[in-house]
């Protein structure tokens, strides 16, 4: 492999090869630098990022290297981090003007456990307007005159541009795994408190999650690794056996995975491409695969994922309100509107339904499937840039907590990749990472 | 002692005579009977109470007493439970006509826990409706023209009267504290989380504490730890090391306590007999107590609570409202119309206070001080039996999730009882019974 080629080398295969003294992270951060360079003018995945001060980073990771000490799982490999991240050292700006500049005084704990690991922060990548639906400047790297999807746009288009190996986003609705979908990368939406949220936007305590972007699962697997763990910072994080995730994810699963194909409400809205996709997925798996009926109540979680979503923002968003509510952009502030309209017996009552409607699911994971099998989203990347999608196929898993997986397994007759989403019961995260390579492996192969 | 008398012991003395073979429980709940007998037709106590299964219990206790297999701390001691606690063998109506006759399936988290220690599940006791202030059947025995307090009426009463040793009530405004402080009894309100409510009467997951009734600090100790842990099914518990809360309570401190006096926005509806006490305490206690001004962000608690209250019960009790709504009483309708407009942003609002306020006191705690001292109720128990009286002076420690007990260390002219309230930390609840034990034998000995 050239040097120049260095941006291409997954995760996984570049920290063994700093470690193993092969190629330095100094050469790989400017293999990473010269690609986007050459791509970023156009795609724009970047809200900030210092060329110097990422090669600092590196040649500092390579002087500790150098001197025998240990270095950590990540150590050398670049990840974008998306602008909802507090850091120290680069601006935070949340995609909102009244942000421009912010330079928080703490890391976010995600990030700090990121230095831990020896990653080199490449720098913040764009997030629309607080995590929520007005666009940034960022494009589809496959067609610039398509959305990259957000709210993650940067972390997924530039993991899709291979600009960097790994980044991270965050879902409160379909933030990972639709800009995942439309850009052709893997996006993993752990359960919800499996990864402390301390020091990044708050816009929904109940919904927000960190997410996960790469172009193998197991990068991912190498990367949520590192960043779950209990944060007596983040309440909704539990203290738990830290799982060997990597380890996990690379064994074959002891019997062939069975999957549960779940259309959902929402299925009408699915275009002709996504449903001839899923058809041959689904022949393609045979016997592994069976279409379940989801259980009526879910059908209501659309709803009071609105209700939550809402009133927590207005909540959240207060403040923000208060300062420079005229700067926020129009979809924000209806939807704050809205949420200030939300009743707390409105609220509460769809804050209940959240264990009920995991119950219903805990059953048919238990009884039967390994995974559900559902798109990612109705789509390939809407072309536009005024709007990042629609990101329907994605909020019964948020609104659940459950483990959500985009795989880049499809295409549209223009080019554009289509999403697979599986889709795993609660903490089941690991076995759901397993499920995923087992199937990435299995389409690969046939 | 004569056997007619063993109902005057208390719960640490009877555990310890029965294990020696020197009782028998039989006869320790036939002397309690007994009692009940001679003065419950005028306290009126007791929701349900079947003798004969009282005795039964006992008589079983007493069996596998003999047989010398391990028995639990509080082996063949009766306790009441306030009619909220879900009991498999005796009705939960929880005051009101709606649950009249309900017998729940399963036992409360804490009813088993009791029974697992040994204890006798003497009854149910009185509580007002829904554990609001709909007033139940119960006087205070100390004067039957005078209200025992509430919503735990009849636990406080109960032990009060010495009708047995033991009783749990709850607490979501001032339920346990002030019907203590009216009935002459300590009441203890631990840390939120410290003790599940799972399968009792939830009307505020924020606000709910289980409540302690008996007559000694050692009593109170004894039983919290029994009771305290972890419960998945109680998510606001959380997983801990557990404390040996008799042996810390019994410990002598390592330097005399702090106290701080705190008067609350409240003072002013403090009597002059209250304030006259105080006087006489704060005086008693010299160099040990200084005054301290409550920060004025916490003025405002009194009405985050009532936010957060009003709010829970009218998502708690709908299906009451539905089914039954005009056999609610008129002051528990008001409360939930009163909920159900509130907004969800205000509502959210209140909660993301509980911690700010919190984190103002622990600074206090940590510094200088072991305890605030503040009153239990505004008076001793007023005249009347259709009010359960004031809760403003336990509102602010409610809504903290601080431990909070009464002791009854005063009384009014007319020989009613008042109560001396001492307030700790979150989690600080075995130093708070340790200093509270301190005080006692203080006083006692002055």
């Amino acid at each position: 492999m050239e040097l120049t080629d260095l941006h291409l080398l997954s995760a996984s295969e570049a920290a063994r090869l700093i470690r193993d003294g092969i190629i330095s992270s100094e050469q790989l951060v400017e293999a990473c630098l010269t690609r986007i360079r050459e791509v970023d003018p156009q795609v724009q995945a970047w809200a900030f990022l210092d060329a110097d001060y990422a090669l600092t980073q590196a040649h500092a990771l390579d002087e500790l290297r150098l001197s025998g000490r240990a270095i950590g799982p990540l150590h050398g490999v670049p990840i974008g981090l998306k602008d909802i991240f507090d850091t120290t050292d680069m601006p935070t700006e949340c995609g909102s003007v009244l942000y421009a500049g912010r330079t928080p005084s703490r890391d976010a704990t995600v990030t700090a456990m990121l230095r831990a690991a020896g990653a080199v922060i490449m720098g913040k990548t764009v997030t629309t307007e607080f995590a929520y639906f007005s666009p940034g400047k960022t494009r589809n790297p496959h067609n610039p005159e398509h959305t990259p999807g957000g709210s993650s746009s940067g972390s997924a288009a530039a993991v899709a541009a291979s600009m960097v190996p790994l980044a991270l986003g965050s879902q409160t609705n379909g933030s990972t795994i639709r800009p995942a979908a439309y850009c052709g990368v893997i996006g993993f939406k752990p359960t919800h408190g499996l990864i402390s949220r301390h020091g990044t936007l708050t816009i929904s305590r109940t919904l927000d999650h960190v997410g996960l972007f790469a172009n193998s699962v197991e990068d991912i697997a190498l990367l949520v690794g590192q960043i779950a763990g209990y944060d007596e910072n983040d309440p909704d994080t539990r203290l738990r056996a830290h799982l060997p995730f990597a380890v996990i994810t690379a064994e074959e699963p002891p019997l062939p995975p069975m999957f549960a194909f779940i259309k959902t409400p929402h299925w009408q809205c699915a275009d002709e491409e996504t449903r001839e996709g899923f058809a041959e997925i689904i022949e393609h798996l045979g016997s592994q695969v069976e279409e379940v009926e989801l259980f009526p109540s879910a059908g209501d979680a659309w709803q009071w994922h609105q209700t939550i979503m809402s009133a927590e923002m207005a909540h959240n968003l207060e403040r923000e309100w208060g300062i420079g509510g005229a700067r926020l952009s129009e979809q924000l502030r209806a939807q704050i509107e809205r949420g200030r309209e939300v009743r707390a017996a409105e609220y509460l009552d769809a804050l209940g339904r959240i264990k009920l409607v995991n119950d219903s699911f805990i059953e048919l994971f238990e009884q039967r499937y390994d995974a559900i099998l559902t798109p990612a989203a109705p789509s390939a990347a809407p072309k536009g840039l005024a709007s990042t999608g629609d990101p329907s196929f994605c909020t019964l898993w948020t609104f659940c907590g459950m483990p959500a997986l985009s795989l880049p397994l499809l295409q549209s007759s223009s080019g554009m990749p289509l999403g697979v989403q599986l889709v795993g019961p609660r903490y089941g995260d690991a076995r759901l990472l397993r499920t995923a390579r087992w199937l990435a492996a299995k389409v690969a192969t046939s």
